[in-house]
């Protein structure tokens, strides 16, 4: 298993993350597209993910929360921009705990022979916001809802 | 009257711009979101501006196409994200001659008394596209569109 590779530069409202995975585009596509499948690795382990809303397609809405085991929720949302397809996904993406607060999240997908690199690059409205994002346990979080992406791919590649 | 600020610094995919307005943020909502007025003052002079589709609310599409002098023409188009508000429009952006490459577009405006001061900030995926941007007469643009916008909402507001 490869890690996750994060840049998030002092002073400049984004952050690429970048990892590959033992599956193709199509694959990776699915696992971002498909609500069940969606649900599956996107948060952290011991939550509950539900994906609300997933329309993937230019204009599209979509929409998850997640519970966390005291009860509490909190849901992320926004819409596509262009029709996603496995090179490219484009969304725009709000926090409820942190409204009117919006990112722009840029996911593309990259054949590399039988594997695939993944990029996601968010770019938020300042860097007070992208820091915010970052100190609210993104890395960790990241890490393992990508840990939790790469068996679900490996296990449908298969 | 007074001249656009234009922030764009070397390394980082933003760009903001903020002009001082006599009129509310109420009239200048106006001038952003009814069609008939934003052809009035959006893009440079001498150009035909036809607003296609404007819908601000939440999820509506947005595309307006200049026809330059010799007939040629090009197109801006995206989603609104969130209902537009006097407070705060939050937009994607696309050029139809860069397909794919998409910018998220804040702009506010805040009263000052009887003045109301306007700050767009547009943030890109790239540092790369955030130079086509300017390098393509994004500063020229900027000071002839807000000067229109200037003889307008003066022209409202009274």
């Amino acid at each position: 298993m490869t890690d996750a590779e994060i840049i998030a530069e002092p002073g400049v409202p984004q952050v690429i993350i970048s990892r590959e995975f033992a599956a193709t585009p199509a694959v990776l596509f699915r696992a971002y597209t498909e609500p069940d499948l969606l649900a599956r690795w996107i948060g952290p382990r011991g939550y509950e993910t539900t994906v609300d809303v997933l329309e993937p397609r230019d204009g599209g809405r979509w929409r998850y929360t997640h519970t966390v085991p005291d009860g509490d929720r909190y849901s992320f949302f926004g819409l596509y921009h262009g029709d996603p397809t496995p090179r490219q996904i484009v969304q725009t993406y709000e926090f409820d705990r942190q409204p009117g607060h919006v990112y722009l999240n840029t996911i593309t997908f990259e054949a590399r022979g039988s594997r695939a690199l993944m990029r996601q690059n968010t770019v938020f409205q300042s860097v007070e916001d992208r820091d915010v994002y970052v100190l609210g346990g993104m890395e960790k979080g990241i890490h393992v809802s990508m840990a939790k992406l790469d068996e679900l791919v490996t296990s449908l590649q298969q």
